[in-house]
C-alpha cells in the first residue's frame, strides 16, 4: 500500500480526514501510512498550525511538515488582509455566495503543494477534507473542482504521465458537519485539539474561539446536531 | 483592457513573454499593463531572481513581486536538492524523457500562485513562457496541461465561477528557441539581462553561465540558430 499525503489545517475537517486515512475508513480504503502537510500562508488564525501539530502527534502521522508561503503578498481575503471577519451572521447568509473569508485560489495552491510532495514520496493519494454541504460558498470545495484538479495534476507531473497517477480523495465532501463529527468520534480523533475559529481571542495565554464567526457557528451547530458534547472553549461562554 | 499577470523567472523565455505582453504582441493581443510575478522556491540558480528584477525594470512592468516558497522542503529535483546538475549531454539526450532538473509540480504551483494574484488584481490573463519544442521532457510545459489547468483554475476561483474567467496565455509554446530569441529582439527585450544557467559559476563577484548544463546548451544553440550574437558570459569561454 503506497502512503498518502493528507492536507492538515488543524481544523476539525482535516483532523477527521487524517484520522479516517490512518484507520482505513471502512468503505473507503485500508489503513495507510500518512504524511501530513500544513501550510503557513500568513493566515490570521495561525493558532490552527499549533493545533495541526497536536493533531498529527495524537493521531500518529508518519511525518508532519509545515511549508511557508505568504499569501498576504496578494491579500484579497479577510483571512489574509486587513478586512474584518464577519460575525453573528444568520445561517442562511452563511450558506449564500462566496464569503469574504474566501482566500483566492487557496485549495488550488494547497493541492498543488500536496501533489508535489506526493510525487516525491511516491504517494498515489492526496486526502483533503473539503466539504460542499455546510459551507457551499467556497468554489474550491466542490467536486467539479476536485475532479478537474486531479486531471490537471496528472498531466502536470512525471508520476501522472508515467502511469503512477495521483488520486485526490475527499472522504468528507458529501457529509454534514454533524456526520463529520460523528466520524471523528468513531475514529478516536480528539476533536478538542482542533481549531476552527477565524478570529480567536487570547485570554491569559489561552486561545479561545470567538464563538461568533461563520466557522464557529457551523462548528457549534455541528456538535449540537451530532449529539456530541462540544469541547471547544468559547470566549463568550 | 484588464491587466495581465506574467510569470517571470528571470530566464530568457519569461523575459520574452513579458516583453511581448507589454508590447501587445501583434497577432496575439493589444499592449497590456503587466504585473510580473517571480517565485523564490529555493532554486539552486537563485541568480535568476536578480535577473528577474532587472528584466522587470528594463521592460517596464507595472509591478514586480517575488513570493517565497521553499520547495526544498520536498526536494526531488537537481534544482532543489543535493543532486548534481547534468553536464555536457548531447542534444538527443536532452530531448528525451523527464530530466532530473524537473521540479515536481512546479508549473502547477506557479500557475496556482499567479491565478491567486490575478484574481485579487482583477486580471483575466496569466502569461507564462512555457515551451514544448526545445525541451519536451517537462510534462508541465505541454498544451494539454495548460488547457486542463485553465479549466481547473476557473472552477477553483470566485472569478471563474462568476463569469470573469482567467485565461492562461502561452505565446511561446510552439516556438523554437531561435524563434523566441528573434521575438525578444523584435520586442526590444535586453536578453543580456536574463539568466538561464542551472549551475552558474561565481568569479570575482561576477555570475557566469557554466555553458555545459542542458539550459546553457539550449540557449547557446538558440542564439546560433537565430543568427543573433549571444550576450551570455560563459565560464569556459
Amino acid at each position: 500500500m503506497s502512503p498518502v499525503v493528507v492536507l492538515l489545517s488543524g481544523g476539525l475537517d482535516s483532523a477527521v480526514t487524517l484520522a479516517a486515512a490512518l484507520r482505513g475508513d471502512h468503505a473507503r480504503s485500508a489503513p495507510r501510512e500518512a504524511f501530513a502537510l500544513s501550510i503557513d500562508y500568513g493566515q490570521r488564525h495561525r493558532h490552527e498550525l499549533t493545533a495541526a501539530q497536536r493533531v498529527a502527534r495524537q493521531l500518529g502521522a508518519r511525518e508532519h511538515r509545515t511549508v511557508r508561503i505568504d499569501l498576504r503578498a496578494f491579500g484579497g481575503s479577510a483571512l489574509t488582509a486587513d478586512i474584518d471577519v464577519p460575525k453573528d451572521r444568520p445561517a442562511h447568509d452563511i450558506a449564500r455566495g462566496v464569503p469574504i473569508t474566501y482566500v483566492p485560489a487557496r485549495n488550488l495552491i494547497f493541492l498543488s503543494l500536496a501533489t508535489a510532495w506526493a510525487e516525491v514520496l511516491g504517494a498515489q493519494e492526496v486526502h483533503v477534507g473539503v466539504n460542499a454541504v455546510d459551507y457551499s460558498g467556497y468554489p474550491d470545495c466542490r467536486r467539479e473542482f476536485i475532479d478537474s484538479f486531479q486531471r490537471t495534476a496528472n498531466l502536470a507531473t512525471q508520476a501522472g504521465t508515467e502511469g503512477r497517477a495521483i488520486r485526490i480523495v475527499t472522504p468528507l465532501i458529501d457529509l454534514s458537519k454533524a456526520d463529520i463529527i460523528r466520524l471523528g468520534h468513531e475514529c478516536r480523533a480528539d476533536l478538542s485539539l482542533t481549531h476552527s475559529c477565524y478570529d480567536p481571542v487570547i485570554r491569559n495565554d489561552h486561545v479561545l474561539a470567538c464563538g461568533r464567526c461563520d466557522s464557529c457557528a457551523i462548528r457549534r451547530e455541528g456538535f449540537r446536531a451530532a449529539g456530541v458534547p462540544d469541547p471547544t472553549e468559547y470566549a463568550g461562554a
